[in-house]
C-alpha cells in the first residue's frame, strides 16, 4: 500500500455489533485536510448523513475526521440526530478540534436504536490507539456483510515530489450492490482545494460506483468521501498534476467498485459490460444497466455459456432504442452475435474462455451512434444457477 | 377445473427440446374463438410474437387455434420468419382453417435455429390427438425452467347459464419474473366481441403479469391471449354480466400470476406487497415494485425476519416522494414501523407469522394521498440468505 502521509488510524470494539469484531473506527487527517463528499439521493437518510453534510457545508470543505461504526446504521431512530451528534462531539474533544470538522458514518441494521454510551466511551480508546498503520484495521472495521477487504491505492510521481491517493470501501455486490449500504473513503496526500476534490470525487463517482450493476438503488447511508492533506512534498498542483490525481482517484475508485462487484454472494467472476453506438450515453447506460442487472446473464456467465440471446434481451427491454438487426455481442472479444443473429464461434474454446474470472461482454450497435458506457457486475450461482444456468444445454 | 365447452387440446413430443418430453401443443377453438392478446414490448421480438400480432390485426380478432413450442423461442434467428409461418400453415391445412386464424407461441432458448420440419412433421399427429381433456397436457407441455404447473379456472352463473373461464401460464419467479418468457392462454365460453377481451385483457394483465415483481422488464417472446367461443348456453352478455366475466377473467389472471411468484427458485412464500397514501398511482406503484424487487426484503422474508428497515429502504430509493417521518410498515396485519420509527410489537409471535406461506406487506402513508398498489412476489431462500437473511441477528 502507497499510504499518503499525514492520516492516522484506529479501532475498537465498541459493543455495537454482537459479534466481537472491532465496530468503530477513525481517521484523522493531523493537520485537517480539504474534503469533498457524495451522500445518498434515498429519500430515507440516516442521521450520521444528514449530519456528515451539514458539517461540510459548515466547515468549507475542511475535515479533520470521519467516525465510522458498523452494526447499527442509525437510521430511522427516534434517537439518531442526538446520537450522531454525541458521537462526533465526543471526537471533537478528543482530537480538540471543532464539531463540525468530524465527520459521522455508520452502517448496519435500520430502525433499531443506536447507544451514544457505547461510543462516547470508546472513543477516549479509539484517540488513544491513534496510528498511522491503522488503515487496513479501519477497512475491516466497516466491513459488515462483506466478504473481503476491499482497499486500492496509487502513488504518483509529480514534479516537484510524489503523491499517493489510498481508498478503502464497503459493501457487498450481491443482486443490487447499491441495496447495501456503500461506504467509501478515498485520502490523498496532495495539496487540493475542496472544489477540485469535489469535481474529481464526482468524476470518479461517476465511473465507479454509479457504474454497479444498478445505479440509483442507494441504501440510507451511502457516503463517499475524498480528503486531500497536502501533506506530501509537491506542493500546489498545477494542471498537468490534477489530471494525473484525478485519473488516480479514479484508478482507485475504479478499483474499490470492481472489489464490491466481485464480492457478491457465491460470485466468482467479475462481468464487465460495455455498450456502445447508441444514440445517446443514457441509452448505453441503460443498455449497459439492464445486461449488468440480468439474473439470466449472470447465471449464463457463472455456468460459463455464451448465452448471448439473454444478453440481447436484457438490452432490449431496457428502455435504450436500437434495432435488434444493428447489434453485434462479444464475450471476451469473440463475436457471438453479428447483425442480431448468431454469429460463428468455437463454442468449447469460447467456454473455457468465460471460466476465467474476469468476463467482458461487448454489445456494439452499428451505425454512427456515439453513446458509450461500461458498468460492472459479478456472476451468479448457487441455487438459482441450478434452475437457470443449465436451461440451454 | 371448470373447463370452458368447446375448445380442444393436444401436446405431442415433436423433438424441439432435448429433454424427450412433449414440447409441442396446440389449442383448438372448434368453431372459431373471439380474441385479444398482449404482447411483449421489448425491442427484440420473436417471431412467432410478430406473426401473432400480424394475424390477430388480419383476422380482426378471430382465432381457430393457437399453437405453442417450448425448448426453442425462434428469436434472433435467420429463418425465424419462415419457420413460424410454416409452422402455422401447417396447422392451417391440419384444421381445414385459414393461415391468419393461428397463432404461433414460442418459448426457450434465443438465438437458435428453429427446425420447421420437426412442426411440420409433429402437426398431424398432434390434430389426430386433439381431445377436450387435454388442457392440462398443454399447460405442462410449455413449461420450461417452471416446477410447478399453473393453472386456474373459475365458473360464473349468469342468467341464461354458466359460463367457464380457465387459463394457463408458463414462466418462473426467480428474481424478475419478467425476464423468463410468460405466455398465457386464457379461454373461456362466454361470448364477447374482441373490443371487450381487449378491454378485460388489459386490465386483468395490469392488475395480475403487471404487478409481478418487475413489470416492464419483459422477454422476447411474452404473450397473452384471451379467447371466447360463445359455446356456453349464456348466449350474449349484458353490462352485468359483463362486468363478472371480467371478474373471473381477473380472479383467472391474478391467480396464475400468483403462481409464477410462488414458483420463484427456492422460493417458499408469496409475498404481497401493498402501498397505499401516496400522491399518485405511480409513485404508489413504483415504491411497491421496488419493494418487490428489493433482495434484501426478500432474502428478510425468507428468514422470517421483520426487518422493515430494508422496506423503508426500498421504498426510499423507488423513486416515489414521501416523508419518510410518514410511513407506517405493517407485516401480516402487524405494525413494525409508525411515523418512519420502530413500533412495539411481539417479535416472536409475528417471526412465527411470517412463517406462513402468504406474506403480506403494508407501506401506508399518512396524509390524504390516493395511490394504491399491489405487487406479487416471492422470497428469496439458498445461499443468498446465507448472507443476508441473518444479517440482523
Amino acid at each position: 500500500m502507497n499510504l499518503p502521509l499525514g492520516y492516522r488510524y484506529a479501532t475498537v470494539y465498541a459493543g455495537i455489533r454482537k459479534q466481537q469484531r472491532d465496530d468503530l473506527a477513525l481517521i484523522v487527517a493531523d493537520r485537517g485536510a480539504n474534503a469533498a463528499a457524495v451522500f445518498t439521493t434515498n429519500v430515507v437518510q440516516a442521521a450520521p448523513v444528514r449530519l456528515a453534510r451539514k458539517h461540510l457545508r459548515a466547515s468549507k470543505g475542511r475535515v479533520a475526521a470521519v467516525l465510522v461504526n458498523a452494526g447499527n446504521a442509525n437510521c430511522a431512530t427516534r434517537t439518531g440526530e442526538r446520537v450522531a451528534l454525541e458521537s462526533v462531539k465526543a471526537v471533537a474533544k478528543a482530537l480538540r478540534t471543532k464539531t463540525h470538522f468530524v465527520l459521522p458514518a455508520s452502517t448496519g441494521v435500520i430502525g433499531v436504536e443506536l447507544e451514544a454510551r457505547l461510543i462516547a466511551e470508546a472513543v477516549p480508546k479509539l484517540a488513544a490507539a491513534l496510528s498511522p498503520n491503522g488503515f487496513e484495521a479501519v477497512a475491516h472495521a466497516m466491513l459488515t456483510t462483506d466478504t473481503r477487504l476491499k482497499i486500492a491505492s496509487e502513488e504518483i510521481a509529480l514534479r516537484r515530489g510524489k503523491v499517493r491517493v489510498a481508498g478503502m470501501t464497503k459493501g457487498s455486490g450481491m443482486i443490487h450492490p447499491g441495496m447495501a449500504t456503500t461506504l467509501a473513503f478515498v485520502m490523498t496526500d496532495a495539496m487540493a482545494e475542496p472544489s477540485l476534490l469535489r469535481r474529481m470525487l464526482v468524476n470518479a463517482t461517476e465511473r465507479s460506483y454509479n457504474s454497479l450493476s444498478v445505479d440509483g438503488d442507494m441504501s440510507t447511508n451511502d457516503m463517499a468521501v475524498l480528503m486531500a492533506n497536502g501533506a506530501s512534498a509537491a506542493g500546489p498542483l498545477d494542471g498537468n498534476s490534477r489530471g494525473l490525481l484525478e485519473e488516480a482517484v479514479i484508478r482507485v475508485m475504479e478499483s474499490l467498485a470492481q472489489q464490491i462487484a466481485s464480492d457478491g454472494e457465491g460470485a466468482r467472476k467479475l462481468i464487465v459490460v460495455r455498450t456502445s453506438g447508441f444514440r445517446s450515453v443514457e441509452d448505453a447506460r441503460k443498455a449497459a444497466r439492464s445486461i449488468a442487472n440480468s439474473p439470466l446473464v449472470k447465471t449464463a456467465i457463472a455456468g460459463s455459456d455464451p448465452n448471448w440471446g439473454r444478453i440481447l434481451s436484457a438490452a432490449g427491454y431496457s428502455g435504450a432504442a436500437f434495432d435488434p438487426g444493428d447489434v453485434d455481442i462479444f464475450l471476451q472479444d469473440v463475436q457471438v452475435c453479428g447483425k442480431g443473429v448468431a454469429a460463428e464461434y468455437d463454442e468449447p474454446a469460447l467456454k473455457r474462455r468465460l471460466d476465467e474470472a474476469k468476463v467482458e461482454m461487448r454489445v456494439a450497435i452499428r451505425g454512427r451512434g456515439k453513446g458509450e458506457a461500461r458498468f460492472f457486475t459479478c456472476d451468479f450461482t448457487e441455487g438459482y444457477i441450478q434452475i437457470n444456468g443449465s436451461y440451454r444445454t
